[in-house]
């Protein structure tokens, strides 16, 4: 099954996108694992028309109603998005098809900022590993997101350590990768990354891939070359990011982060979307 | 009492703006005698976190919304807006002042198209009465709004005739002025307007005044001299108008004639009008 439109992202924008475009007669599927930072809000009292609610409240509302429109929600970690013909979703779980996909899935809070001052230093396996195939390779994270890049890299890598950073290792790697569960005290380099110091020790290393938390919009984006401004993805007027028939909209995007917002950018990006997908026949 | 900013309008643009302006520490009133277009819907299901409300029942939410945060919402239809040290809005009771103001009223249903062919045609009395100090004159309209504009033509025009267009004459003029409460037939004219016909009659004129139901964003906006596109005000990327101070939302501004657009678009305006307010030291 081909979907017309793939959401990443069920939060109010995500939500929004999929049922303008479920009424506009397409078939969208929503993918994501979590409400991302919506959870953590305990009260809202400037969304429109609700007076009082509480972050998972409004989430729980939002799914429900898209559900209840017949629009279906998967709840699967997104862990890889590419392109060929049409756009692939990869999930813990399964790989799904699409035309467009809409990247809805918040701001990016695993971005690696305290790495990004150093060359070698990669959010995407696939785009660069490659470049790392004799050298010594830092994996910075420790959930299935991270499990995705090390498959990746262990196919053409030798020489891989995991980095946790203080966080327990909550996906399954290869025994025989070395695993640094301590926290990361300090990053060395001249321009380029040299070493990475945990627990006391001096790990040297001649690059490192960062795979922090869930793939989030910043990670997704890096994997397909999209365009972006700092942690932000980069759109046109019509919500289009520099990759042909990906969107995004909501917090992804930068802005003021907040409902109404996203909201507002989740309709105007599915009317964008159902324009885009009957300009070009799809 | 000057505030911060007058919103013109109650519907989700209007509110949402006036919502946000609160929480930003600003003091703001809300200026509407109706709820616009969202009066006459009657089922929502596309309004994230809000499964099923009718448009009324929506726009109640909304102004009792704001009104437990504490926002100052007077049911007062508007009349005329002007601008001189700062912002003046006249309504049927009273004139408030402000620094800025956010017309958010909605679409324009009262441009009177078949009169826009011509020549001669006007949609603001104090802009263009002068023009006609010694002509034959159409006032168009039948409410508060019309003879509001008759009251500022009554002191530079002899010769004024109000067409009501089949509507009942809905407001008090005065009793020297005639009255045609008869269908517009037909508007003639050789680029320039030069007759109305109703009631099989037919009526000379210089030139025509449009007053056509309630002072709308785009009669406002002629009063102001607003950049329009079609019925449109246009705003740049900080939602100001070519007018100084005045800001403009929702469905007022073309676009998704849709409640989540307009609400996003509400907050957004509202975060640049309180950059606005900074920046100008108001």
């Amino acid at each position: 099954m081909k979907y017309d439109c793939i959401v990443i992202g069920k939060g109010p924008a995500g939500i929004t996108a999929a049922i303008y475009l479920k009424r506009y007669g397409y078939t969208p599927l929503v993918l994501a694992k979590d409400g991302g930072a919506l959870e953590r809000v305990s009260d809202i009292e400037n969304y429109y028309g609700i007076p009082h609610i509480t972050g998972p409240e409004l989430l729980k509302a939002g799914v429900e109603q898209a559900s209840g429109l017949g629009i279906r929600i998967v709840e699967e970690e997104v862990l890889d998005l590419t392109k060929e013909e049409h756009f692939l979703v990869t999930t813990n779980a399964a790989t799904y098809e699409a035309k467009t996909v809409v990247l809805a899935c918040g701001t990016s809070r695993n971005r690696y900022a305290k790495a990004d001052a150093f060359e070698g230093v990669s959010y995407c396996a696939t785009c660069d590993g490659f470049f790392y195939r004799k050298k010594k390779i830092a994996l910075i994270g420790n959930g299935n997101y991270m499990a995705h890049e090390c498959s990746v890299l262990e196919n053409i890598c030798k020489d891989i350590t995991i980095f946790t950073d203080g966080l327990p290792l909550e996906a399954e790697v290869s025994p025989t990768i070395p695993v640094v569960l301590d926290s990361i005290e300090k990053i060395n380099g001249d321009g380029k990354i040299q070493s990475i110091e945990a627990g006391g020790k001096t790990y040297p290393i001649d690059g490192a891939f960062i795979a922090i938390g869930k793939a989030s919009g910043f990670t997704l984006a890096k994997h397909l070359g999209i365009e972006l401004n700092g942690s932000n993805i980069v759109v046109d007027s019509t919500y289009m990011t520099n990759i042909d028939g990906l969107f995004s909209c909501g917090d992804s995007i930068g802005g003021l982060l907040q409902v109404s917002k996203a909201v507002g950018e989740g309709a105007n990006c599915a009317s964008f979307i159902s324009k885009y997908l009957k300009k070009n026949n799809l």
